[in-house]
């Protein structure tokens, strides 16, 4: 009997083993030191292993089995697995070799991505996949956001920027990118906790109607609003969804909304714009974006961003095409993002027992990876962060080159 | 009979101007004065009109029937038509009505634009094309380019430049972007007279390998490097295909070859480019492109470019997502090419008798109407033009703002 048992053990050992190792395998063979439940460690790749990536309990398998993303996702934030060394370099290397083992496979990942985008964001459900990320409380933001709470990508136009000194550098970037003038109306959809709007009317003159769905981050904006002394002549905070914007604007800017907006309603975002923009106006859309068209992450849009969808530029354009926008501009800071999200995850790393406390472990945990891995989508290359600069057809009071954008002085009209 | 005939006559008469008004209103109401070869007048729409278009012989009246495209550019290089006063603000307001006219048709121009680039654009046919414009005669072009024969859109970096400071500008802009350093291998697809290859590698201190399907063209490439004492080592003009293009580069440029590259071959040209690059590489395509998917006009693509398509960036990302490319940079430079345009015409005006004389009159009123319409289509924002900057996917070593384009050095790596 023993001996059986013991054989069983052996053969049950050897099999998970051969399955842990089809698992490295289906993501790409990282360079990691893989480090079991029973102490056998491995490491298939080449080169020296980043990190170590222990499976703490035989039931991470079958969740791994399962979904690689949500299976890893879900047993990290649980501590069934755990990751020894450099928690940035794991990520990285993880992202790189997952990368680079599904590249090529561009029909696929198109097709993915349109279904993953078939169902819609109803007013009701925009609604609450604001309230599963945004409205988790202003305190546990402000713990590892920079003081304006800017939870977008930074601008790190000098060096040796601070995290707040690369996001006053961000309103700035795009508030010149929009040529503001003072007495110009702005719409901005999707304010986070205002800190853009807030810039623009105190430096910039100009009046700001900023709507958002975050009721949490519409309290935090109109406190700030009232004690800056910006009265809602010049600063209007609106608790509305995107869909309800109304009015005309000179300037229409959206930073990091369009993640949530769902594709299939790409359109009418850009029918919202055309009606709200003036003929001699000017637009920003800031988001992240990618390559190539493919589906979101599915832990993430499990656990961090339900009804998101991060598009490609080809999907990007069904916001602009259809409307005839004219595209002035497109920069991409993907490199800024990826060390924003550094920077977050190393303030991140100094509060996680009192989000620990202020939620549990498990929450904690689940940030962690969510923030380790969104730096590497963006140092990959999996991810990019687009800027995009648009005008209603026709207008030719766009400048003549970008110069205006790095503080020359806009070259006059021909 | 005398007054059977009369009456016929008049109602012929009455008929005729019937069907012109509503070809005028066909192509949306321009505000242009109607002059029939009977002495008729009339000005449909409201406002002073910008020019008159003269019909001078009822002959015209089935062939704008047929296509109002096709139709005007025929009998205007035959001399049936004739406009009198500003050509260029006769072609703006043209181009104005009847893009507004046809604006919102997005669905409709998508498919037009599918079914025009069906047709292939073989290696022969691309030859024959390629002969059809750029194999007119060194000499012809000559006659209206700036001196060193730059037929792409200038860069108009200062107000008051001519349009050979503006090429010269072009060209630096351009290298500029490349982030250029001496050693460095480049690949030029479509290379025309060899301006920016000669630029590069005399500015510049890199080797160039440039590619160019008109034997004219080429040829007077070829005689310039000689001229220059640029030998093969540092610089070589190859009379091919871009299909053909062969070895490995630092930096992968097009300028103003897309356009006549088509539709069908984008994701062909994704590849070659991919295959050229280094992965710490960077590319350079700088195109016509549209605001939407449209065919290209039927005149044009009778008569001026074969085989040529207009892309929409969602159609231009056909070269790119397939491959993962990273957009780092997009630029649309419209204006600098109607200024360009009207540049090139100024100078055509100047010369028409003797391209008359080199060819026929129909031929110099032909490039006429097509420098001026294209002048129009830039200025009303039909047509736009695109410099787009791509980097292999996960190539770190891209610089972190656009200053490095204006002047200031480069951020240092982070």
């Amino acid at each position: 009997m023993m001996d059986i048992d013991t054989r069983q053990q052996v053969s049950g050992n050897a099999l998970e083993s051969r399955v842990v190792r089809w698992i490295m395998m289906r993501v790409g063979n990282p360079r990691v030191l893989v480090r079991m439940w029973n102490g056998e460690e491995f490491c298939l790749a080449d080169g020296r292993p980043v990190a170590c990536l222990e499976f703490r309990d035989r039931r991470v398998i079958p969740e791994l089995i399962m979904s690689t993303s949500v299976g890893f996702g879900e047993c990290y934030s649980k501590g069934m697995i755990e990751v020894h060394g450099d928690f940035v370099a794991f990520a990285d290397e993880i992202t790189r070799a997952i990368t680079e083992k599904y590249r090529g496979r561009y029909n696929l990942q198109k097709i993915h991505s349109l279904l993953a985008s078939v169902r819609g964001n109803t007013l009701s459900r925009s609604q609450q996949n604001v309230q599963h990320h945004y409205d988790l409380g202003n305190e546990f933001y402000r713990l590892w956001l920079d003081p304006r709470m800017v939870y977008t990508c930074a601008y790190y136009e000098h060096a040796d920027a601070t995290l707040e000194q690369a996001q006053l550098a961000k309103l700035d970037h795009v508030c010149r990118k929009l040529r503001l003038r003072p007495g110009q109306e702005v719409i901005e959809a999707g304010c986070g906790w205002g800190s853009l709007a807030l810039h623009m009317v105190q430096h910039y003159g100009v009046r700001v109607k900023a709507y958002n769905n975050s009721i949490e981050q519409v309290s935090f904006a109109r406190e700030e609003a009232a004690r800056l002394g910006l009265d809602s002549s010049r600063l209007t905070f609106v608790k509305d969804d995107y869909r309800n914007i109304t009015g005309r604007c000179d300037a229409f800017v959206s930073i990091g909304m369009l993640e949530h907006v769902g594709r299939k309603h790409y359109r009418n975002l850009g029918k919202l714009i055309r009606n709200c923009l003036k003929p001699g106006g000017i637009g920003l859309i800031h988001s992240i974006g990618r390559s190539r068209p493919a589906p979101v992450d599915a832990w993430i849009a499990r656990h961090i961003f339900p009804g998101g969808h991060i598009p490609s530029l080809s999907e990007m354009s069904e916001i602009f095409e259809p409307f005839e926008f004219s595209i002035l501009d497109i920069e991409n800071l993907r490199l800024h993002y990826a060390r924003t999200c550094r920077a977050w995850l190393a303030n991140f790393e100094r509060v996680k027992d009192e989000v620990s406390a202020m939620y549990s472990e498990e929450f904690a945990r689940a940030w962690r990876l969510y923030l380790a891995g969104s730096s590497a989508g963006f140092h990959t290359g999996t991810l990019q962060l687009y800027q995009v600069l648009i005008a209603p057809p026709g207008n030719n009071s766009v400048p003549w080159t970008r110069k205006y954008q790095y503080g020359e002085s806009e070259t006059p009209g021909r």
